[in-house]
């Protein structure tokens, strides 16, 4: 795609400028347009192409600026350098520059755009203009923006948007690694309708939400047993806890702060802990009966952030910064320490599709090689696990990596030789209620992705990858249960071992 | 305090009223001054105290009304009671009441106003005047709000403020009941900032948030052990999972909703999972680097509640509407599946006064009598772990009940014999430290408060009570390495045998 930038700026100085340093000013630009701005420029790229000061003058205290440029030494660039070249240069004249001040920034872009593609909207595009293989912004930028390099990035985005629209009609990657073959099936019903009508759940009160009575915990727990026993301490990991509400710094760093919206529960905080700042509410409600939404709404801050979504990434600061001992290589860790949260679509679904719901989540760093290998033998406990212990018909596949599907991304880049093994293994389970497959746990190995979002680095200089795998203790019991029913006679020995008999704490009349 | 009601309002009927009905409306009205208003008032209540209508007129199809009383057969009430007795009285005419237009409401308190006390500021209360021993105040009425007696709770807020403001400078109640005694101290540091220079844990980014690193972990998960092997089991209990987000509808039926506003983290969902809808915040993130905070408050919803703040009320609608049965009976349960929350004043303190902490939430309910047994097992339990198992040096006290402190309460009423049990007991352990107690665990009966609020009911009739009692891990954890210090040799055996040697998994550089 080829890419345009304009742009209209006044320097503004600390005094009016003498005809001499009028003069030395158009030496300079002279000088920049010449040789400053095509340092780091291949030869032979054509003059069009390369940062220019294409008008200049001077009124008073302003030196007014007009910089084209293609792709390379960009117009803010070419700005910038200017910038310290002509205070260096006029700085004889006891004149100092006092700000910048920018009046115009264009981009245009020349390309291909699909029928799908739709410029972004953003508070700083003033107007967009799109015909054919041609899309013109108008911006308004202050200095600062154009030096946090804001247009880069939404030409940056622009091309992602492309290359999403190009891409959107071909769907997600799915790839069967494994299938287990059919095995044993003991119920061809909804499970969770059959939990509710034997007490072992009940919908909660918040939308795909549930309370679990004793017997449905029963099974968690033993599902924890086996992940315990099977999984966590033959590859040993330990114990940590990661904190469940997740403020914004986080996800800027992991990523999902580029796309991840749609899906999650936020989080805002009293303006005040003050009590008579709150005394109105609590007395609306006393009087009425109704909690004054609307009027929380107007007292609250934030959001600050969301509920756990993926679990992994508030570990990360725990690292945050650090150079990591090869010796210590690979950190091996879980947390099972609380709730996950997503805003999944209204309705009431079973527990196969919840908005609440508990995981542990394992979670590895290392080198790639490191990295890899224990993602290698995850999957062989797992499969011991699926295949011997619970006795489930599931398949494996390769499928898009969640990061790339929950961040809007289309490619991963990667530095490393290990680059074809990074993305994400689904495990689907077959529910014969629906006739479908259901996603219960995955492996994913993420590459750098994760230690260069919290600049993590290893001793040896080797590139640190990082891995995960989240064991959705709902997922497993809908899994298990659509397959093998309710009645403990038809489970599996090591599970009906763990379970023992679901206890019947509660005799309604 | 003496009370005074005023009211002007219209019955709308479906036709002009002609001379007849009107002549037959007097009549009814007389009636009902001489007779239905009167009936239930007690024998020798002076005129001025029961409500009547002093002043009415016909205007076409509307019947204006004035109506005044004192406490009995209150004005919005006599309305009511007058709107049956006339639709009948004017059915003949074929006549019908098409709706009533509430013009005015007044009421004047007159009593005895602590100088501390501050009249209620809410929608409906268009005018508030305060004059010495007299308060009027005016009204802004639907008729909906007086059928749902919006008039008698705001008098019974008035009375609470009035009853808070004296109360107001007595403090909290306090009542020891038992003290450890001095036990072997080993340490007189900040346990939390010991913690931290061993890598035990790290602060995370949100408020009042700690990652927990696997030593810190370790001790969590051996005190866990403990609640089981000497708690937990011994007493029966029977882990069930209660939710973690809490909607209005909960807070609302366990009277949290009265006053627990200042301390909440609140929770809002997005408008809708629509990926469009959210293409602009996060493409404003990939241009910027920075999350568009308020253009999400504007695409989300709510809040719909808050992060969980006592854990136990999310139980209730397991059993909401349920009538138990005798022979299941006492109920006994615990949780421990996630994180609470409380918006604790700003800055970072140690680990024994966080935002986000680990309970273990154990809960019972039966008769009063089983409650009460239940509590008193449970201080006896307790009493073996922290003297000989912890060894801490540790003291109880009777305090304000938690539900009355956080809901603003002043009396808590009572109609059963074991009324003077209703209350928490505070657990304290000594911080060598900070030379202070700290709250590190409690144990309250609360009567009837939440079978109440979630309508269960006993089969035998019994009043059904219930019982909780929180184990916060972070303020065990507090108390206890700020006493016995974090070298695992000066830990009691149980204890150091539990966790084991501390974890080192981690090496930086």
């Amino acid at each position: 795609m080829f890419v345009h930038f304009a742009l209209k700026a006044d320097l503004v100085w600390s005094a009016d400028l003498p005809p001499e340093a009028i003069e030395t000013a158009g030496h300079t630009i002279e000088e920049a347009n010449r040789v400053q701005f095509r340092k780091g420029v291949p030869a032979g790229t054509p003059d069009r192409e390369i940062g220019r000061v294409v008008r200049w003058c001077v009124n008073g205290n302003l030196l007014s600026l007009e910089i084209e440029s293609g792709a390379y030494t960009r117009a803010h660039d070419a700005l910038f350098r200017f910038r310290k070249q002509v205070a260096a240069s006029l700085g004889k004249f006891r004149l100092g520059i006092r700000g910048i001040m920018v009046h115009e920034f264009r981009i245009t872009l020349q390309g291909e755009f699909p029928a799908e593609f739709r410029a972004p909207c953003l508070p700083f595009i003033r107007k967009t203009v799109h015909e054919g293989d041609i899309l013109n912004l108008e911006l308004v930028m202050t200095a600062s923006d154009l030096e946090n390099k804001v247009p880069d990035r939404i030409v940056r985005l622009i091309e992602e948007k492309v290359q999403a629209a190009s891409y959107g009609g071909k769907g997600e990657h799915w790839e069967l690694v494994f299938e287990s073959g059919e095995k044993p099936r003991f119920f061809d019903q909804d499970p969770t309708e059959e939990m509710i009508r034997r007490g072992w759940l009940r919908h909660a009160l918040s939308r795909g939400q549930w309370i679990h009575g004793p017997q449905s915990t029963q099974l968690f727990r033993a599902f924890e047993q086996i992940v315990f026993d099977e999984i966590i301490r033959p590859l040993g990991f330990t114990e940590m806890i990661f904190p469940k509400l997740v403020p914004w710094e986080v996800w800027k760093k992991s990523g999902h702060a580029k796309g991840v919206y749609p899906e999650i529960y936020y989080v805002c905080t009293p303006k005040t802990r003050d009590p008579a700042f709150w005394e109105d509410v609590g007395d609306y409600f006393k009087v009425t009966g109704e909690v004054p939404v609307d009027l929380i709404r107007e007292k609250i801050d934030g959001p600050i952030g969301g509920l756990c979504y993926a679990q992994c990434p508030s570990f990360w600061p725990f690292i945050q910064g650090e150079t990591v001992a090869n010796d210590c290589l690979p950190i091996r860790i879980f947390d099972r320490s609380g709730t996950s949260h997503r805003y999944e679509s209204g309705g009431i679904h079973g527990i196969e599709r919840v908005d609440e719901f508990h995981r542990i989540e394992i979670l590895w760093l290392g080198t790639a090689e490191q990295t890899v290998e224990i993602a290698d033998r995850l999957h062989e406990r797992y499969l011991h696990v699926f295949e011997d212990l619970l006795e489930l018909e599931w398949r494996s596949a390769r499928v898009t990596p969640w990061f790339m599907a929950q961040e809007g991304m289309i490619e991963t880049e990667t530095s490393c030789g290990c680059g074809s093994r990074i993305g994400t293994t689904d495990y689907e389970a077959y529910l014969p209620y629906s006739k479908s497959w259901l996603e219960f746990q995955n492996v994913s190995i993420n590459g750098d992705k994760y230690p260069k979002g919290f600049n993590v680095k290893i001793q040896s200089g080797a590139e640190c990858w990082s891995g995960c795998s989240g064991i959705g203790l709902e997922r497993w019991t809908a899994a298990f249960l659509a397959q093998k029913g309710l009645d403990t006679g038809h489970w599996p020995e090591t599970v009906s071992r763990l379970v023992g008999e679901p206890k019947e704490l509660f005799k309604f009349l």
